[in-house]
């Protein structure tokens, strides 16, 4: 602040020598005024800002938001009862919230059905054991059938062994995909990009050389007992299969026998694909005051696997997002442009929702000016990330970063890099996309698992995650980008 | 890096133009050379963290020693023989850590004994209602006798109230000292120091005025049923009388009734003071390579408090402070300076073992370059705080903050502040003082309760401090203060 003071008597110094003293005089109050203003808006926003973090630690109704979706409500899954109470009970919710329009946003979404947990033994001389497994069937995937499937395991460490080994190698065997995520990695999500592509891909790769099923190691950098459901991609013209995933302490276990030589597993799974049913993406909006055409979105995904109760994942970012025009108003803050909180719907396994959003938005040549989405957990914040269009991006980021003064203090950083799935549709209308950062060491421990339970969420981390969201989206609203 | 390649050609440029080449191309080739060095060392410093952080994620042993402490070894307050078993078996472990010297240093430590659990019951019309209150006896206080005692509660805010109101108020009721931590701190250790003056000192100060016991609320910013059990403070001349901790949530309750009228309420505890008795700090030693004078201390404490398993109070502390010798001969660094590893005894009702550890030290004119202590838990680093004399602590702030671009992309940046208990005699000798401090919002969930448990300590964040204190101490090994 002494060096904003500073300046002005500086620049008069260095007006020119024959410029009058009234000139001087008006030059020297123009800019003292001009400075002052400027460190009046920096103390402003400060005290803003502050003032919604004590708002969110003291009365902030996320944490007992969430505790509804996961205790009351439960698991989400897409098209599912779950999914359905979520989608109503939320609209009721923003009823209350002071938007000036809520409404429903129609999708068509994938259905599937875990059908009974999957079991898993490995078989010795013959005969299956009696030992379990810890297995679970992945998203999207047919079952085995009755009987289950039985088969050599071959264990591979990337999709381009399968592709190298052909039919030869792995027609009519299981492919065991073992690569774990790298735990030198300090952002989790960077291990998880790094590994998640046998989830994702494993099983289409593995059918079109004729395997008979896939066992995925579990997407975690930790040794447990913990087995990680979630999405595969499904192509048309290739086979479907049965596919698994297996608890790290598990494939450890595979891994070492067989280093002694050949194992055989008989896998058990029951899933079902359904017929596609209609669901719904949640909206809350409130037209802004003086830049009704400008749209600053904030959104989570409403659905979640199936197991646990989607507290991290991802009901802790439809929480965050539902809190920020509420502490806005206990602020007495008002937006200047158009808010809008969207709940997405099928995020982990379709992604209808968000793209319903979006070719809607992009249809009527509408514009977001910024659209964040917390899908990382509701740990303690540490930043964003930012990506927008590469002609666009470079002015964003510096005016963002030019907020860091304001935001340092709460622990918070920027990085350039990818926002949310269910936004990333927007990014053609020129805005900036910007992804919510938390802490990520434990997000690992939970996602996709029967841990993911509102009781593994910190009341104060989900709060701190409100208040910083809130904080970047009110200067975003209030002084443009 | 590309800066520091261009910066010769640049000075080459200025060289006044009378200077023969011969001159300039001395100049040239040693400026060239030793910002190359300069661009080395820095690129080795990175390259050597990188490999700590690389070797605590893969082949960190911290974790298990966690589990070995809290789940083989358990509790461990000072004189109990948790404690006596915890000091051998550590012992035992430094021997196998690469010490050229492990010994016991001998302090002598206050006994307590909570004996059964405490009970607190509220008095309705005359008769001991037969809902439990959530209480926990303080640590050195007396037990309240087999009948308990009944008495009427004063709910006051502040010690100050207390000398307010005087025996008039007091004497013969029960003070509820009832001032909440204040949520809006965004580290949870400054709310906690305005709160646990209440804890410490509210037995002296209502015991002056003749209270017959004194309950306190518990120190958390959470709404919870766990109380926190911890220290008083006991003063020769003042009566000792019984001390115990209510859990927030019945805090809030009994506040809530007391704005209708009168409470009374029964309590029971069991407390006994016993004799002190010998114990021991768990010392590791190796002798610096060329500046052996100089020491640099790594500590944490070794006793916890009597309820759950001491995990992150102060387990993960001893453990990232074992770590710290085996990461740098992982990475093949031996240092120059002595190193000493200090599991410290008593730290939570006494410091028996930081006094005899800065008392033997000061009186041998050592030498203590720099001390950190572990002891604000095992989460995410956060960074450091720091202290010294005076007189040379802008100096060493301004050379570890110099260090900044090396530590800041793991997530550490530094502040002025107190570094730990156990090290702070240590300040005389003019070295620079340390303290570990990972993220807090998590620490008061469990601190001196019996929810600090091994299950509790995330493995990876516990990792990450052990690199996060080891890099930090091989920079001030390496190149000094």
């Amino acid at each position: 602040m002494k060096n904003i003071y500073h300046r002005p008597a500086t620049l008069f110094q260095t007006t020119t020598p024959g410029a009058s003293n009234v000139v001087k005089k008006v030059t020297f109050c123009l800019l003292v005024f001009l400075s002052a203003s400027c460190m009046f808006a920096q103390q402003s926003d400060a005290f803003t800002i502050k003032s919604i973090y004590d708002k969110a630690l003291t009365e902030g109704e996320c944490h007992d938001w969430l505790r509804h979706l996961t205790k009351e409500i439960g698991p989400r899954l897409a098209g599912s009862p779950g999914a359905e109470a979520a989608v109503h009970s939320m609209r009721r919710l923003m009823d209350t919230l002071g938007f000036d329009t809520v409404y429903l946003q129609a999708c068509t979404v994938p259905r599937w059905d875990r059908g009974a947990p999957a079991t898993g033994r490995i078989i010795n001389n013959g005969v299956i054991g009696t030992e379990e497994l810890r297995v679970i069937s992945l998203g999207n995937t047919i079952g085995t059938g009755p009987n289950g499937v039985t088969g050599e395991l071959v264990e591979v460490f990337s999709l381009k062994e399968v592709e190298d080994m052909g039919a030869a190698g792995v027609a009519g065997k299981i492919v065991f995909f073992n690569r774990p995520m790298d735990p030198t990695q300090l952002q989790t999500f960077r291990a998880y990009g790094g590994a998640v592509d046998q989830r994702g891909m494993g099983l289409v790769v593995a059918a079109r050389f004729g395997a008979k099923a896939v066992l995925v190691r579990s997407m975690t950098t930790g040794l447990d007992d913990v087995p990680h459901t979630g999405a595969v991609a499904l192509v048309d013209d290739v086979e479907k299969i049965p596919a698994l995933s297996v608890s790290t302490n598990d494939a450890e276990k595979i891994s070492r026998l067989l280093r002694q030589g050949t194992v055989e597993v008989h896998l058990r799974s029951n899933g079902r694909i359904l017929p596609p049913v209609p669901s719904y993406n949640v909206i809350g909006e409130l037209r802004g005051t003086t830049h009704p055409d400008e749209i600053i979105l904030v959104g989570g995904h409403l659905d979640s696997w199936d197991v646990g109760e989607g507290a991290h994942d991802d009901g802790a970012g439809c929480v965050h997002a539902l809190q920020v025009l509420p502490l806005w108003q206990k602020i007495g803050y008002r937006p200047k442009r158009t808010f809008r909180c969207v709940l997405f719907m099928n995020e982990e396994n379709g992604l209808a929702g968000g793209r319903a959003y979006w070719d809607a938005s992009n249809a009527n040549n509408e514009y977001h000016l910024a659209a964040l989405e917390s899908d990382s957990g509701g740990f303690t914040p540490r930043g964003f990330s930012a990506q927008a269009e590469d002609a666009v991006f470079t002015d964003y980021y510096r005016t963002i970063n030019d907020w860091l003064p304001l935001l340092e203090p709460y622990g918070l950083h920027f990085e350039s890099g990818g926002s949310g799935a269910d936004i990333s549709g927007l990014k053609s209308q020129g805005g900036l996309l910007l992804g919510f950062k938390p802490d990520s060491q434990r997000y690992f421990d939970f996602h996709h698992t029967a841990n993911d339970v509102f009781e593994n969420v910190n009341k104060r981390e989900l709060e701190l995650g409100a208040a910083s969201i809130t904080s970047l989206l009110y200067l975003i609203d209030k002084h443009g980008l």
